[in-house]
C-alpha cells in the first residue's frame, strides 16, 4: 500500500490530492502560497471570475456540517469557474444503507473530477484518494481529529503577507492541542517552512502524548509561552469537552488561557493574532483582542479562499496530466 | 447614528440598500418600476440572461425560511448571472454560538457583494446595513412586522402596470394590518406615489394603534372599505394569530373578512384583486375569486422576479461608485 | 381528457413531457438512446459543457427525497448549461398549507422552463404535466409505484452499448416486481424495443396480479428464470417491505433470490449484470457479482447523465416550439 505522503501525488511527482501537510516540501507549499498571491487580489476586481475549472464539476462531500468551511470552497470553486454541487451525505444514500466506497464509486461514474471532504472520521479523506479514479482529485476539508490541510496554509498565507519571512520568527499556538486537527497541520507547516520556534501552550489535560516530538516547545504557563511571539494562534474551544473531565469551568479557563489584552502584552509588540473561527468571545479570546489591532482574523478568512483557489487549481491540473 | 432613511443611500443620494420604502421619494420609486419595466419582458425571451452582474457574489441570508421569496431573488440574481449562495441560517455557524455580526463579517471577508437578509426580528437588515463595508449592498426580503419593501413594490409594479396612472385610484387592504409587514411597507409605497384614498379594513384586533395617522382611512365592514376600489389587496392570515385573543374561529373571519366574488361586487367592476400569496383558499379569500378574472395574483409573482432585478442592478451600481 | 400517453405530446407529435415509456414508438425510444450516445463520451471531454439549454431555468420539484438521482439531474442540467434551482418540498410553501396546483402555478408564474418531478403518490408527474403552461416539460423522476421512465432509457442504454441489438435477447428481471414503478417502466421499454424474450422472477407475494399480460414470462425459481439471459436486472428490496407479510427473512430471501456467482452461471456466459441502486449488498446481491466482470451498474450511473441530457435536450426543443 501506498504511504500517506506518497498518495498525494502523480507519478510525476505532481501535487493531485491535497490531504495532509505531512509529506510535503517547502518548495511545494511555497508554490501553494506564490499561487495563492496571484488569486489574492481577484476579489478586489470588478468581475471576480478564472475561467480555469470551466467545465469542472466539483462535489462537496460534507459527511460533517460546516457553513463556514463549505462556504469558502464553494465561493473558491465558483470563482474558478466550476460548477459546484453540495452533497448534505445525513440525507443521502447512505442513510438508505449504501457504504462510503459505493456512494463514492456511484459520483465517480457520474464523472466528478474533485470531491472536498469533510469526515468527522480521522483518514476518511485518505480513504477516498487511495480509491478514486486516478483523474479525480481528493481535498482535505478536516478529517477527525488528524488534519485540517488547507486551514493551515491560508494561516501560512496570513503570516507570510505580514511577516515575509517564515526564518525568524516565534509562532505560539494556544489552547486545545490535543483535539485540534487546525493544530496539528498548523505545526506540520511551520516546520516544513522553516519556522525556527514554535510555543505550544496548553493545560496537560489538553495535549497529547509526546507533544515535544512534533518539533514544538511545550507550555502550561500562558504568559511564559506566547513571550516575544511574533504570532499568536488561539484554537477554538470545543464547548463540548467542557462536559468531561478535560477542562475546568470556562471562566477558569478564560482566566488561564484566553487571550486578553493584558496577557497580549507579553508578546512582540507587533505581534499579530490568529484564530481560525468561529471565536468563542470571552472563552479563548477577549472581544478587545478578536477586534483589535492585532487581530488578523477576518484577514484569514479572505486569504481562505485565495488559498483554496490555489490548491484546487493546482490539484486538478495535476489530475489532468494522468 | 444615521437616520434610517438615510442609511439606503450613497452620500451621492444613489440608492444602495433597499431596507424599506420609508424615506425614499416618488422619483425614486418610479425609477424602480421604470427598471423593473425594462426586465419584465425578459422571461419571454429564448435566452433569460443579463450580464449586468457577473462576478458578483449575492448570499440568500434566510434567518426564517420563505422558499417563494428566497426562489425568486434567486432567479432574479441568477437571471443577471451573479453567483447565488444560499445560506440555511438555522445550520449555520450562529448555532455554534457566534453571533450575528461575526457572521455578517466573516461573509463580507469573503468578498461578498450583496445580502438578502430575511428575519424575524423588526430592524434585522437594517442593523447589517448599518455593520457592512461600503462596497456591499443590503436588501431587506422581510424583517418581523417591520417591511418588506420589495413585495411593496411588485404590487406598485402590478398596479401601475393595469391602472396606468396612481392618482386617481382607491386602494384597499383587507386581513390583519396589524401583523403584516407587507402591508405596513405597501401602505407607504401607494402614499408616496400618490394614491389618494387607501383603505385598511380589518377588525379592530388586528389593526394597529393610531393607524390613521399613516395616511389611511379605516373601515371595519369590508363591504363598505372596499366600495368603489379600483384595487384589492389581501393579506395572508397567519393562522397561528388564530390561537391568541386576535381573532374568532377562521369561518367567522372568512364569514366577516373573507374575499367572496359576492363581496367583491361592492369594488369597481374593473377591480383588480391582490395577495402576496400563499393564499389560504377558503379563509381570506374564495376560490373563484383567487384563480378568476380579476385576480392579478400569479402576475404579482412574474412581476416580482423583474422588481426584483431592477433593485438588486440599481443597488449594486450605487454600491460600486463608493 | 388527454389520454395519459398523449399528454406527452405537442400537437405536432414531438416529445414534450417524460413522464412514461407507455404510448411511446420504437422509433422514439431510439431517437432517445442515439441523441444520448451524443452526449455519452462528453463526460470525457476536457470542458463538459453544452451550450443548449443556456438561459433555461429547470426546478428540480422532489417531494420524495432521492439525493441520487437529483443528482445526475442537477448534472445533466448543468452540463446543459441551464439554471438549476432544487426544491425541497418539505420546507416549501406546501408546509403553509398551499396545495400542489398553487405551488406549480406560483413557480409557473416565475417563468421556469421544466419541472423534474419525484413524488411518492403515482401520477402526480402526470398531474402536473396536464396543468402546466403549454411553454413547460415536465420529466417524471419516479412517480409512487408506477414509473421511473429515464430509469428505464438509461437501462435501456446500457443494454444497447453492450449488446448493441435488441432482438436477439432474453432480459431477466429479478426481485420486488410488484412495489417496483423501475420494473414497470423496464418491461414496457424493453417490449417497445422488440425484446423477445422478458422473464420476471420473484416470490408469488411480490408480483403484481396478471403480470404475464405485461408481455413476460413469470418464474418463482430464480435459476430457472436467468437460464440462458443475456442480461440480469435486479431491483433493489425496499427494506420496509421486510416487516409486512411480502417476505421471509432478509437471510432467506437472498438464499432464494440473491444473485451470488453460483447462480449466475445458469445465465450466459456474457449476460450482463444491472442494479438501479443503491445495492443493498448481501440482500438482493452478493458483492462479488456486483464488483464482478459481469456487472455492467456504475456504467449505468455513468450513461444515466447522458440520457438525461438527451431527453431535457428533446423536450425542451419541443415545447420551445409551442
Amino acid at each position: 500500500m501506498t504511504a500517506n505522503h506518497e498518495l498525494q501525488f502523480t507519478p510525476e511527482g505532481k501535487l493531485k490530492h491535497f490531504l495532509s501537510i505531512e509529506g510535503l516540501s517547502k518548495s511545494l507549499l511555497t508554490e501553494i502560497l506564490d499561487t495563492a498571491e496571484s488569486f489574492a487580489s481577484v476579489s478586489d476586481q470588478q468581475v471576480k471570475k478564472f475561467p480555469l475549472l470551466r467545465g469542472k464539476t466539483i462535489i462537496n462531500l460534507f459527511f460533517e456540517n460546516s457553513t463556514r468551511t463549505r462556504t469558502t470552497f464553494d465561493l473558491a470553486a465558483t470563482r474558478l469557474s466550476a460548477d459546484v454541487l453540495n452533497m448534505d451525505i445525513s440525507t443521502s444514500a447512505t442513510s438508505k444503507g449504501e457504504t462510503l466506497l459505493d456512494t463514492i464509486r456511484n459520483l465517480e461514474a457520474m464523472h466528478v473530477d474533485m470531491f472536498v471532504v469533510r469526515h468527522s472520521i480521522s483518514g476518511a479523506a485518505h480513504f477516498i484518494a487511495r480509491h478514486v479514479a486516478p483523474y479525480i482529485s481528493v481535498i482535505n476539508a478536516g478529517d477527525g481529529n488528524h488534519a485540517h490541510p488547507t486551514q493551515a496554509m491560508l494561516d501560512m498565507f496570513t503570516i507570510r503577507r505580514v511577516k515575509q519571512d517564515f526564518s525568524q520568527l516565534r509562532v505560539a499556538i494556544v489552547g486545545d492541542i490535543l483535539h485540534s486537527r487546525v493544530a496539528r497541520s498548523q505545526i506540520q507547516a511551520l516546520n516544513t517552512l522553516g519556522v525556527p520556534e514554535i510555543h505550544v501552550i496548553a493545560p496537560k489535560t489538553l495535549l497529547p502524548a509526546k507533544v515535544e516530538t512534533l518539533g514544538v516547545k511545550v507550555f502550561n504557563d500562558m504568559e511564559k509561552g506566547i513571550q516575544e511571539a511574533d504570532v499568536v494562534i488561539m484554537l477554538r474551544l470545543q464547548k463540548e469537552r467542557m462536559t468531561g473531565a478535560f477542562l475546568p469551568t470556562e471562566s477558569e479557563y478564560y482566566k488561564c488561557y484566553g487571550l486578553t489584552q493584558d496577557k497580549l502584552k507579553s508578546a512582540k509588540p507587533d505581534a499579530i493574532v490568529m484564530h481560525p473561527g468561529p471565536i468563542n468571545r470571552g472563552v479563548e479570546i477577549a472581544s478587545s483582542v478578536a477586534d483589535g489591532m492585532s487581530s488578523v482574523i477576518l484577514k484569514q478568512v479572505s486569504y481562505g479562499i485565495a488559498v483554496r483557489m490555489a490548491i484546487m487549481s493546482m490539484t486538478m491540473q495535476a489530475a489532468g496530466t494522468q
